[in-house]
This record gives structure tokens, sequence and C-alpha cells, in this order.
């Protein structure tokens, strides 16, 4: 998907948000687990739901792995649903995958290529021949890990050089030489909302994936604040606060429910800052 | 696996030999394609040439994500078939994972639990909260993204923070406070060699997974003269240098004969430093 139709789509729903497809068989409706693929009908249940309020999807990747070779069949039929029915809308693998070139291009190829996601997160520490091969594909976007919302983010990315600059700083600032940079999204934490004014100062265009709003305790008002752009520059995750919002027979609904207040606030936001 | 176990292996074998199972279908015998499983098929009769030479395999999940479900099933079987035919031997799932604590717990579980791996590589970037769900499996093993043997290595891990300390120290540093940080090890590239010196002062004891000797140009003596503990300590993969030595009918005894001969030059390495 090329980011001017991503860009269209949230104009059109007065909406940035992105929901989380993290299906833990333990936490959704039991009367799900007696069909013959509960992962994917929990799934498409939420997506019919949602579709009209959401400019994205995300499943995390571990979540159809814990379940095996089911798992992947779930997650293929999640994405192809997706893409089938809902092509306007972005989808996102959050695999956070990385490795040497050669291999990188095997994880590329397994979620831009055969599942056909718009997008995947990768991992940054192996650096440029770990990130180029996902970037060489068109009309596709991956999405660094830049400053992320958990509190080991602290172990390591926030570690200073000996020009004082935070590690997250020289990842944002060395991909932007990489090949493709343009195709380049980056992961920071609503819960480090903050330090997006930084941040902006260094991608004062590029797309901003935002978990932690919600469950996590990030603020939607300071992200905004600090992150959006005149392109809005924002698609904000919510994960557990959506998908979980009811264990019965009305998960789908009260799902919707809690996008609905979600999106409400996108589009206060929206009209107030651009 | 208990680390004494692969100790014993190694003792036993001579050998501190990995082989990488990067099943690339564009590069097996063209014969094996008629197969139903050709990527099982191939590591089974690689397996069967070589197990009696290397104490590890490493399956790299990219390799078998490329090829979807049937990938995973190839997976599946290919692990299955060393647990029930080569217990003894140390397996690892590179996978390069980590994610926030509830995530990486279900990727923890799919290696280590349901796939049944002895361990699974993972990534730093993340810090503390990202590892730990992996480093809670008994007698598993989380074999930690050090310094890479690419050249994406020198973007950031070798970046030196205010102290005058390279990234990668600081991630060798905080791991060893983690909880159960006795089931780590640490990937540190073959082509790196000169720093394994730095990096026994930090780690004197850990298995270092060292990945780059032969296709990449790292130097097997360099990695002993400067990584050798005397429990040897170490790990040394090779992938493509063993895996593809033919491409013809009789792959696996050239593969074999590959094996032997880095085998032989382990053994020689053992004799002079222990």
């Amino acid at each position: 998907m090329k980011i001017e139709s991503l860009i269209s789509e949230i104009h059109k729903k007065k909406s940035f948000l992105c929901i989380g497809l993290d299906v833990d068989l333990n936490k959704i409706p039991k009367h799900l687990l007696e069909t013959e693929d509960p992962i994917f009908e929990f799934n498409k249940a939420i997506i019919n739901a949602t579709h009209h309020l959401a400019v994205a999807y995300k499943p995390n990747t571990a979540f159809y792995e814990a379940y095996g070779i089911k798992g992947w069949q779930s997650l293929k039929k999640t994405i192809d649903y997706l893409n089938d029915n809902h092509p306007e809308i972005f989808t996102i693998a959050d695999a956070k995958r990385g490795d040497i070139g050669n291999t990188s291009t095997m994880y590329a190829k397994a979620f831009l290529e055969d599942l056909n996601f718009d997008s995947v997160t990768v991992a940054p520490y192996m650096g440029k021949d770990s990130v180029e091969p996902f970037l060489a594909f068109k009309e596709k976007h991956t999405i660094l890990l830049a400053l992320t919302s958990n509190q080991g983010a602290f172990d390591f990315q926030s570690i200073n050089n000996t020009d004082n600059q935070p590690l997250y700083k020289s990842v944002l600032k060395t991909s932007k030489t990489w090949q493709n940079s343009e195709n380049l999204m980056y992961v920071v934490g609503a819960t480090k909302a903050e330090y997006l004014k930084d941040i902006r100062a260094i991608l004062p265009e590029s797309f901003l994936l935002v978990p932690g709003v919600g469950a996590q305790g990030g603020s939607l008002e300071d992200v905004c604040k600090f992150g959006m752009t005149k392109n809005i520059g924002l698609l904000v995750n919510s994960s557990r606060g959506i998908i979980y919002a009811s264990q019965d027979q009305d998960f789908a609904t009260k799902a919707m429910l809690k996008a609905e207040a979600l999106q409400r606030d996108m589009a206060t936001q929206i009209n107030q800052f651009t």
C-alpha cells in the first residue's frame, strides 16, 4: 500500500487506530473454542465489528506461533480475510524480525510477499544489512523498533553515546541513511510520549506506530500533542483494551464500543491539531 | 538439556560443531524436490550423515517461515526427528525473537515447550523484560545476540557510551544481572574473533555460539585462541559450507566430509588448548 492511501483512509475515517490482533485462546469467549479455527473466528468477528473505525490491524506473530502450524493457518486466514475484504486497511505483521542479509530476505518474503502484509516490524540491533532487505520491497513498509513501550527500553535504548546521544536516536538517524529509507516507519511507545518532541525533530514526517495507549498506561492526548504531523503521522495501537472488552457472546459489539470511544477521541485530536 | 550434558558430548565427540539447517529449496539437490517434504528429507539426510560429528543443530526459522505452513511442518518434523533419534544433541531455534514480557512468553513457549528446542536465539534491544521470559524455562538456554558476524554489527553494537564502553559490552554486563542469567549463552561472530579476549574478560565461563566461520570468512583458530575455556565454551556454526557441499545425489556424503574436516580441526584445537 502507498503511504498516500493510508493517509487518505485516516482522513476519511477520522481515525488513526490500529487494532492489535493478539489472540490468546485463554482469553477469548468460550463458545468460540468449539469452532474449527477459534483464532480466525475471533479475528473475523473483531474485524467485521471494527473495520469502519480502524485504519490498520496488527497481528503479533508470537500469538500465532504459540499455536504451531494451526496458529500459522489462522494467521494466513486472517491476513487473507483482510486483503480480500478490506484492501484499504493497512496491515502490520508485528514480527520484530532481523537477521543477516540473505536471511532477512527470507523473512521479508515470508511476510511482505507470501502472506502479503503491507508492513512488518523489524529490530535494529544487527544494523543496516539486516534491515535493507525489508526496505527493498516496493510499496511495503518496514517498521523499525526505536523506543519501545516496555520498562526494558531503558536498559539499552536510552544509553548515551560519547556525544550524549541516546541509542534510539542513533537508530533513527542512521536508519535515514539506508537505501529505500522512505519505506521506514518507527515504533515509539506511548508510555514515552514526552520523547516524541525530540523524535519529531529527527523524523518530521515519518509515520510512527505507537503501542502502549490503554493497558500500558500511555496517554493519547500526549502522543498527539508531541507526535502528530500535518499528515497525522501516527498509528496508535490498542490490543487488549479493545479485543478483550468482553469474554461473552457480545464480545464483538463490546470491542466495537471500545474502538468507537478511541476513534472519537482520535477525531477530536485530528480536528484540534490539523 | 543441562549444560553438563552438552559439555560431555563435546568431549566425547571432540567437536564443538553446530550445523546450521538453513534450507533453501533453490539450493538443495533437484531429486529431493519430488519428495513430499523436500526440506525435511534434506535435513534428515544431513543429520543422518553428520550426527556423529556435530554436537548441535541450528535451524534458522527464516528459512522455514519463508515456506509458510509447509515450512513450519518441516521445522516441526526436523526438531521431532532430532529429539526422537538424537536426544544427546543440543538444538537451537535460531529465531532472534524478542518482544514485551507477555509476548516473549508466547515465543518462549512456542520454541522451548511446544517445539521442544533446547535453546532459542533472542535479540536484546528491548531489554530485560523481553528476555527474562525465555530465561524462566528450566534446563533451556537463551542465546542472546551480542556481537553479530555481519557488517551491520558496527552500526549500533560498537557505539561507545560515555564510559567508552561499546553497546555489546553493556548487553553482556547488564544481561548477567537478569533473573536466571545462568541460562544465557551469547552470539559472537567469528568475523570478530579479536573481540573475544575482551568478551571472555566479562564472560569467563559462558557458552558462545559463533557463526561466521567459513562462508563469512572467520577463522576457527582465532576463535579458539581467544574464546576457548576449560569447558570449551564454544559452539562454532557452519551452515552453507557443510549443507551445500554438493547439489547432487552425493550431497549427504559430501556434507559429512566437510563436517569431518571441520571436526578434525576442532579436535586439534581442543587438544591444544585444554
